[in-house]
């Protein structure tokens, strides 16, 4: 496609670490669409990731940012501003990352000090980059930030543990800080919840594979993929979508209002 | 705007009734997006408005049509395809018509014999609607459908009467329907749930002024306007939003999630 | 059990068709917690079941009414009065008859005379069984009205048909009626969401062996059984929930908050 | 009333500060009803309240416990089974706190450090009470645990701060853990949503007077009480509710499914 749909506009994208993940996709679309950007991410996954080639594809710079530390946050707001010479207008925020998991520690026997980071981490993230926009007053009127969550939120898949509870958290944040920043500048916030991608993240949950036939078994659709993914945030980060706020946002397909599917029934008799 | 985001589309437009009409602007919008339209709307509803200034604005043949009426449909999506020459990318349904309410009869003692064909305009339409294409094959593959709904749906204004009860119907009819056309021919159903809107249908609801108010109030980027909403229509007509699919959709400007707002508790302290 | 819970309490039950019903089981509960019971059901049914058997297990009357008929209902709750002595505390309302389900028409295929009379007969019924008590003013303060629904009414479950949107439409009688009743005389009115239930009505679905094995599966605590439900009506009929309304509450084993259980994953992997 | 509705059970309530508290009101019936109980706080709560009368009427040892600690948490289950000779059948959790309303720090300039303790101190804990009763299998088969929660976690209340993101976290903490407990050991874990209450604790939030007004105008059975919430706990303590798992249950008098109400247009119009 390539309608110009975001011509002008300015945005940050966090969290693109390689090719198949949403972000990185949803830059090469954004920018397709007309707009600037900025990319960061967090200065290990900076070095691991590939990043470079898309800064490059983007024609972006790349800002290495810890999202638990407000002074990194704040030095990416400047910056940013500086190198676009004015106001943000759309912010991405995929970020997630949850401790207990890579350690193999199952829901009921977390530890609590991990958990503590993957909340600050995957969902009060969120809070402190709106807050350090909030402080600078870096958001445009009319601006739009998207977190990419998981229906998980709502209800229970067992393997994604605790990462569960940080995303209800994180959609929490969404509308409370959504109001607020609604009332001040008319900024709109709103998550995403995807359909389980096969990205680099996606794929350390254990179970995954068999849990994504599950989705596209149960979705009339099928999963929706990370480039479908990228296209629906370019709406989201649109004009044409201005006065959606404080949302969780379904794109998945249909799996979120399927109670079972036929291909499900059939598989459940075997 | 007018970025071509629709370009080369088709779709079927339900209830412009004048001006005010959201289907009305979400035409104009279509049009300007690039898409070909076919207007309808009901016989009488033909002769009361003034469609035939919006069918010159937007080069749209009029087919009268009234939704309870299968031969009508079919007549309308055999007229339609032949305009276009070929199938359909979209429709909006934009239908809603309470005979209790125009009665003035309170939600407590309906006319039940009122109230079955305020279902059947009102909701069971869609249903009609989507079974004439399913029946012809008329809509595309990857087509999109959308109707309009109210927040009454989910929770209770007491004005709003038996079109709560209807607007329910409807949304489970969108995803039930939706559900089957995903998986026939990836064809996605959706509402959108919209700000009371001061159109002409709209007015007629008892109190309507009292309350457009409370909702702008309670709204943190307060209504949603027809333009607003017609926007909106156009990104889920687009080929961005192709997995999104049995969703109510709220485009209200944070109605729907705000509990209450800083204004309304200055109010009730009066 | 039998604690003595609706101690004096006055009651009509609708829908106990023979001991497989969840009715059936709620009135045998109702009578062992002190409550006094008037059985109702449509004429066909009376003479279909065996509720002569349930009637003398109880002490109670069996009076006859269809409940797509205003002076069916209105003889009903003369009679039911006349019988007490007095005004009614409680009622349950499990109905529901899907013609085109009867027919074995596809929910795409439904013929829309049968899907009014569902409507009629699922979903309006409570309104009229509602607005008749209304009129007579027939409930006592605080009673309490719960009725029987299907969280197809929130997701697709494909052979559910045209049920889903009767109980979709259900639901939302509940709110609406439920919000009036609670202003005029506290009187409270909600849905429970039950698990499948191997009735005599519930065995006409469709693939219900196979839907019943899956919803056992994804049930944490496996699916709630008819007797279950009849205790968890017995605590919304007594005066220990007096300030819970218009809520559609969900009694399943935890079905509707589990995304996917380890059951379930594993029958996907073979 | 008093219908031995838990004779025989044992269990623990979490947060009886003073007479105002839900907790207290709960211990109070939950002994009417025959259960034998176990009473608990953080020891800078049992110096400052009157805990000791409480403990006198319902003759419940007194056992200290900060919820983040978990040797504490560890002491107060061993020396709980201790008194009582066996498993715990139930749980109240009335647990929350927040530093940054305390401060006085409006939402978007909280403090970070506070805000891990409130998610700590009023979320997470119920993770912890769950886990040490898991690792020490302390909880019998069939086992109830209700956390006290409030709307604010669904829509944004203001004035309710990052309380509101405390209890959207809590409340995916009782989905979560109620999945894992509910498959291990058939206990049941819940949250219930009640109606602002006049507490010491919901005391101090600001504006928290014109708000209770509010909602008790919103509301068509009016404010929920103390009494009436504790009454609805003892329902789902009982053996009545077992199939009743992982959900968010209103305790509201409807507010939770009322849009407008008549007397708020009203007042809106003044």
């Amino acid at each position: 496609m390539g309608n110009n749909l975001l011509r002008g506009k300015k945005g940050i994208i966090f969290g693109a670490l390689d090719e198949k993940s949403i972000a990185w996709k949803t830059a090469l679309k954004c920018y397709d669409e007309g707009a600037s950007i900025v990319l960061t991410n967090a200065p290990v996954a900076l070095r691991m990731g590939e990043i470079n080639k898309l800064a490059e594809a983007v024609k972006a710079p790349v800002i290495g940012a810890d999202v638990t530390n407000m002074d990194d946050l704040k030095k990416l707001f400047e910056e940013s501003m500086k190198h676009f010479g004015g106001g943000i207008d759309f912010v991405l925020h995929s970020i997630g990352m949850s401790l207990n998991m890579r350690k193999g520690k199952h829901y009921t026997e977390m530890d609590y000090g991990f958990n503590q980071k993957t909340l600050d981490i995957s969902a009060m993230s969120l809070h402190r980059v709106l807050r350090t926009a909030w402080d600078m007053d870096a958001i445009n009127e009319w601006g739009s930030v998207v977190a990419l969550t998981y229906i998980a939120a709502q209800r229970v898949f067992p393997d994604y543990n605790e990462m569960a509870d940080a995303k209800a958290l994180l959609e929490s944040v969404t509308r409370s800080f959504g109001y607020h920043y609604a009332l001040k500048k008319k900024v709109r916030v709103n998550t995403v919840s995807q359909s389980p991608t096969r990205t680099t993240a996606g794929s350390g949950v254990k179970g995954f594979d068999g849990f994504i036939d599950y989705a596209e078994k149960m979705s009339p659709l099928g999963n929706a993929s990370s480039d479908d993914c990228a296209n629906y945030c370019v709406t989201l980060f649109s004009d044409y979508s201005r006065m959606v706020t404080m949302q969780n946002l379904f794109h998945d397909g249909g799996f979120s209002f399927t109670g079972v599917s036929e291909p499900v029934v059939k598989q459940m008799e075997k």
